[in-house]
């Protein structure tokens, strides 16, 4: 096992107008858990994945970000911390499934070359007593300037009150929408083509606008039981925020056989046509 | 499990002259490790010490940092990432046992009201390619100020070169001697009490001058064959380096059996006069 991704020398830019230097990847639990069946989270999944994410990192190393959803092992270990009303720290426990699929990725990621490296977001993200945030990103920033791949999940994260509370993987690129990370695209794969406009099997809205987000919220049907993120709502929310950081921010369906992700690097108007999606970010005019 | 350490509301400081503001409390390996027996992991050491540490957090709160030794479950990952010549990033191998360290401290200290928070060093440390360190430790000092206490361990961290590399732990405290954590006191608990001035069993160098620590090169003796961290010599060698940096470093025996550490955080003049130690400090005056 040698991971033999080329190293580049100094910060990547972007070939092209339209294209991102920066790529943050969520590969939401909806497509890492065996909804259907076991109700765990599907590991075979996780090595389908990999295929693609390292496919992706050949192709544009140092200019990708993996976050990883949680699926079946987070959202229940979520549930019983949102339960908790006497510990402050009861988000610590999220650490160790987080960490659980953090490590699945690594080892499968290591596998295929890809010097991934795991990051505990609990070490870099937080808020001041005052409420700005603590953001130290600078192991983030030298790893992709070595062609690496940092591997982020959701984690705890320490509040303005000086509790820990959860900060889901939709909000984890909140850590890389600094200017110096742009042009920053954040691309959340789901079990679902988009935001829907109707319910399961509809039509997918093409565009949202990141400073109405309240446009949206009709259209959000109620969430699985199991789910502790709020599922579309929740993930919309967070984007619309990314967005109005200036990320431009997709959301997509994850399928394990696809060939390859290629295409999340190239402007949005020369994405394959029969790849459906939901954009969100303020500038956009539609083609 | 309701923590219930409390929570300061400023950076706390020390109450007298040659209290240390901070502990940064490193517990070795070879004290949570079945050495004679099993050669594994021994986890009521751990919990033995957990206890201790809980009772030292309660009477500081907010001024200890625990730096776990990695052991019989550390030693072998770090000896076949030394052995790896092909991959310059093996080392990420490290980041899962020495996870399992940390959480296996948490939920012991957890279970005894700590407030314990597990953070990988690899996101807050590294080098940048000129070779000046990276150091973000604003979670640590966040964490501290509200009472909490950080766990942290050997791991991996990035290299001016752009490859990987081992931290190991008696090196992990280079992250806490900052000025605005001093003055710092790092006490590395190990299974002899100091620095032997002629091998097992014969009497403890009191002192020694970090800006010379080739003085007690000769006293080294041979270091066992699971070690990968060369042992004494090693930690010398890092507490040295420490210690030029204005910590006040000790080497002491640690004895799960001990009823407190409290006087860890007394002045060294005030030590039980049956604890032997070896002090690595640039002031230093025998009494």
């Amino acid at each position: 096992m040698s991971p033999t991704a080329p190293a580049p020398t100094g910060a990547p830019t972007p070939a092209r107008p339209g294209e991102p230097r920066l790529l943050v990847l969520k590969i939401g639990g909806s497509v890492l858990s065996d909804k259907q069946g076991t109700g765990q989270t599907d590991f075979d999944a996780i090595d389908a994945f990999a295929g693609q994410v390292a496919d992706l990192v050949a192709g544009f190393p140092g200019r990708v970000v993996l976050v990883t959803g949680g699926g079946a092992l987070c959202h229940p270990v979520g549930l019983r911390i949102k339960a908790d009303r006497q510990d402050p720290y009861a988000a610590v426990a999220l650490t160790e499934p987080a960490f659980t699929m953090r490590w699945a990725w690594t080892t499968r990621l290591r596998a295929r070359g890809v010097r991934a490296v795991p990051l505990q977001v609990t070490s870099m993200f937080g808020e001041h007593p005052d409420g700005t945030p603590i953001t130290e990103t600078a192991v983030v920033r030298r790893l992709l300037a070595e062609g690496a791949l940092p591997v982020l999940s959701s984690d705890c994260v320490v509040t303005a009150a000086g509790t820990l509370r959860i900060l889901s993987s939709d909000h984890v690129p909140a850590l890389l929408t600094a200017e110096e990370f742009g042009p920053v695209r954040i691309v959340a794969l789901t079990d679902v083509p988009g935001i829907l406009t109707r319910g399961p099997g509809s039509a997918v809205l093409r565009h949202l606008d990141p400073d109405d987000p309240t446009a949206a919220e009709r259209l959000f049907w109620p969430t699985d039981a199991w789910d502790a993120t709020g599922a579309m709502a929740g993930k919309v929310e967070a984007l619309a925020e990314h967005a109005r950081r200036g990320a431009e921010c997709v959301i997509t369906r994850g399928d394990r056989a696809a060939e390859d992700l290629r295409h999340l690097f190239a402007p949005i108007a020369e994405w394959p046509a029969d790849t459906a999606y939901t954009l969100i970010s303020r500038q956009w005019s539609p083609s």
